[in-house]
């Protein structure tokens, strides 16, 4: 488990604030978990989310004391964009950087929870397919969607995904799970403090791509 | 048709060695060509392309007086990776890049050879596939053969792709398809060049993705 649990996220502070800097040590190891998947097709996805990362990145260091949470990137690019905003600069970038946090969030929340198709307990297309139609199925067109169900056939097999996770380290499956679960704890909370945010700053829009 | 013909590519010497600088001023208009595509699916191969061209200019600006032709890089290359070439650096970069530019290459040729499908005349999925049965999908696997057919479904109407590789001038089609026929004849030389000297150099890959 030590590609998750290495890096967990850390803990929010009581106004659910999200530290900039932190936030983006915690997601920069996030692009790996797409390796995990296995499939040189999910590195197309990889270097989406390292986009949204390094443009974060690049507001943050042109002045890190203005930009201490994200909320003060969000509010600065609001005064300083006008009516382009919210499409533009790193709230675009989170925007949609935290959909695919969300997909990865539910994910492993399945996979913990022990959501499984009977009939073929060694898959986790299942899993995938929820957290896809929760996090992302609203913001693709149909021919993305159509795309989306081709890549869903690249999907590793329960077993090697539960694998990689744990980075070569022998764990048994119940002790992998387990961590996943406490991974969990810190990153939901960070993710769902990001979600209140865009709904309280009236950031979030639906186009699809 | 302003797209195209404004950047020709050159002449090929008599020895058919290709010019590293005007082939990078060359390719760098072929990213545009992606957008004439219409949709947003695209720009996911757009930064594929993009990320090639990049690569083989990084090398080629470290040192323009070596690298004076695609040959010089290649030869380098060859002599610096050792058992690593040519799955490495810019070599890797051309060998991919010149299969995209032939797929561009064989679609824009058979447009201009008036192939049509006669029950869907107005539809390029007959030219896009042949260009993608001869240029790529040999090297891709089985699940970025089904996403290519998903993405197929995104393809443009054929006068519309026309009329956006014409970028607005009112150019009537039989003028547009002149100067298509026009931009291959340095484009063709150029990239059939590049496919010998992959061949002569023994630097020809042909693992799937
Ligand atoms: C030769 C054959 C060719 C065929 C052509 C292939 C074309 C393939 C296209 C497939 C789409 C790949 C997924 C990428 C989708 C992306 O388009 C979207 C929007 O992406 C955002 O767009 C914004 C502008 O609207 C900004 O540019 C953002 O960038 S900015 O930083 O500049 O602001 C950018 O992230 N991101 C997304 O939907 C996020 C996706 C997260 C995915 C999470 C995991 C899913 C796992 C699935 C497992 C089964
Ligand atoms: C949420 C939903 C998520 C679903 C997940 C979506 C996943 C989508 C994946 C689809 C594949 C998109 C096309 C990109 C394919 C690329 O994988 C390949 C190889 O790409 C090469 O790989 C090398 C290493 O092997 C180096 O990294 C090269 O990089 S290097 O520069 O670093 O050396 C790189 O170009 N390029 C290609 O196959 C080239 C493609 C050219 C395309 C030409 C036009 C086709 C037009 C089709 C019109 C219908």
């Amino acid at each position: 488990m030590a590609l998750l649990l290495d890096n967990q996220f850390p803990e929010l502070p009581p106004d659910k604030s999200v530290d900039t800097k932190l936030f983006l040590e915690a997601v920069s190891h996030i692009p790996l978990f797409f390796d995990c998947l296995g499939s040189k097709v999910f590195s197309i996805i990889k270097s989406d989310i390292n986009g949204n990362i390094t443009k974060i990145k690049a507001v943050y260091v042109q002045d890190p004391a203005k930009y201490v949470t994200l909320q003060h990137i969000l509010e600065a690019e609001r005064e300083a964009h006008g009516a382009e905003w919210p499409k533009v600069g790193a709230t675009l970038a989170l925007m949609w950087l935290k959909r695919g946090l969300r997909f990865i969030q539910i994910l492993l929340q399945s996979l913990a929870d022990g959501d499984r198709d009977e009939n073929n307990p060694n898959l986790i297309r299942v899993n995938i397919t929820k957290a896809y139609e929760q996090a992302l199925k609203k913001y693709h067109g149909w021919i993305v969607q159509k795309i989306f169900n081709a890549a869903l056939l690249a999907a590793p097999y329960r077993s090697n995904f539960l694998k990689a996770l744990s980075k070569g380290e022998e764990v048994k499956e119940e002790d992998c799970l387990a961590n996943v679960h406490q991974f969990l704890l810190n990153y939901t909370a960070t993710v769902d403090a990001i979600y209140e945010m865009f709904t309280n700053l009236n950031a979030e829009l639906d186009y699809t791509v």
